[in-house]
């Protein structure tokens, strides 16, 4: 049984202060938490979900040894931080937050990404091009807000995110680094090397001035109409679609 | 000043319903107020704001001769439907619903698309790549819910969007109709017509049924990962940006 002290607990989770303070978060949804409980990557403490939910997934969920808690789906609507996809939700722990070992592929570097939802999208496209590692600016909005997992679609399983001051980081960094830019060439006719950094900007003030040294090109969407600006997560799907497209 | 009947019917406009029954919508913050002004498309009926609004923007204020009604931030904020962008919002009358005069170029179909951030999603991503036209089902999301004029940007101002029976209108279409599809030929090999429609379906469930009798042809962004699905968004904006690319 989930008791109150247990909900509570749970509840507070949904400010990040309290998340760090505790090394964990909240995963919501069945798809997100059977996602966790195959996943190599996290740890789970505990799932609180439904008797419906135990009853379908009996199986993976004893194999877990996990501690489970059953509620009633109102108790859980009322630690939830969405209104739908309410059978289930588990505490995780948190991942270490290490480097990636080899840059391999196209790596995402994220500069100050701050709209939670763009975050979530960013790793899910990701994810679908086969980008084994992002690395973030400390000032990108967190990994583990509810949001972000909401938008990644179970993809934060998959992909590591690696929070660090890009600044540093991209000093030590060997192969070409490319950023997307306004007032860069047309990717169309661009070609990526096939190990390279992509480096997308803030959503109001594109790519930090601080980062510009180290940039070998930068890269743009072309557009044909009047919107002012494109969604950061469509032009980095876009710009993953062709490093894939020009390398098959 | 903001009267209290007034603040009342503006909070109401955050329901459909009331929406419909008084054929008027609410479009929050500066930079949509703005391009909603200077719009052909749309009138508006009442402008709320604050007066550093007012004094920033009087020349265009005093142009239109709109009904201006001044406010506190605090006021403004109790009548919004988001914690930002609350310099200003206007009330505006709805669009006739009128299709499209002659399908030139891309239109995008769209088929019970259901979650509002993603109807505004495509609506910025047709203006960036210049599209004129959307026509969507009668099942897909409302346009003038504030979440999807939020996620639009602005575009909302520039793109028409035509609800309407598909499976009818469809039917009198000339040029060739495509539809994104997790089956479909892969995107990269593909030529689309230069006058064409492209159906983009439903988050979950894809293109409905009763639509694949007009399809020609269906199309996918390979996947080169694990994600299960491309948001439909990004889906639409990597096709987008290919009919571009094959058409330069």
């Amino acid at each position: 049984m989930l008791s109150k002290n247990k909900a509570k607990f749970i509840k507070a989770l949904q400010q990040k202060k309290f998340r760090a303070e505790h090394g964990c978060f909240v995963v919501e949804g069945k798809k997100s938490v059977l996602e966790l409980i195959s996943s190599p990557h996290f740890s789970i403490r505990t799932v609180v979900c439904t008797e419906t939910f135990r009853k379908e997934h009996e199986s993976v969920l004893k194999d877990k040894k996990l501690e489970l808690l059953l509620c009633s789906l109102s108790e859980l609507e009322s630690i939830s931080s969405f209104k739908t996809n309410n059978s289930v939700l588990a505490v995780v722990n948190m991942r270490g937050n290490y480097p990636p070992e080899k840059l391999q592929g196209l790596t995402l570097a994220l500069d100050k990404i701050s709209d939670p939802g763009n975050l979530g999208a960013l790793i899910r496209t990701a994810d679908w091009f086969g980008i084994k590692n992002i690395v973030a600016s400390e000032e990108t909005t967190e990994l583990y807000n509810p949001k972000v997992l909401q938008a990644s679609m179970g993809s934060f399983c998959r992909i590591s995110v690696y929070y660090t001051k890009l600044e540093k980081y991209l000093q030590d960094v060997r192969i070409p680094i490319y950023a997307a830019s306004m007032k860069g060439e047309n990717i169309h006719n661009f070609r990526f090397e096939e190990n390279c950094v992509l480096i997308m900007g803030n959503e109001s003030h594109g790519v930090s001035n601080s980062l510009l040294r180290f940039i070998q090109k930068t890269v743009n969407v072309p557009s044909y109409g009047k919107a002012e600006s494109l969604n950061v997560a469509m032009a980095a799907a876009i710009m993953c679609d062709h490093y894939r497209r020009i390398l098959e």
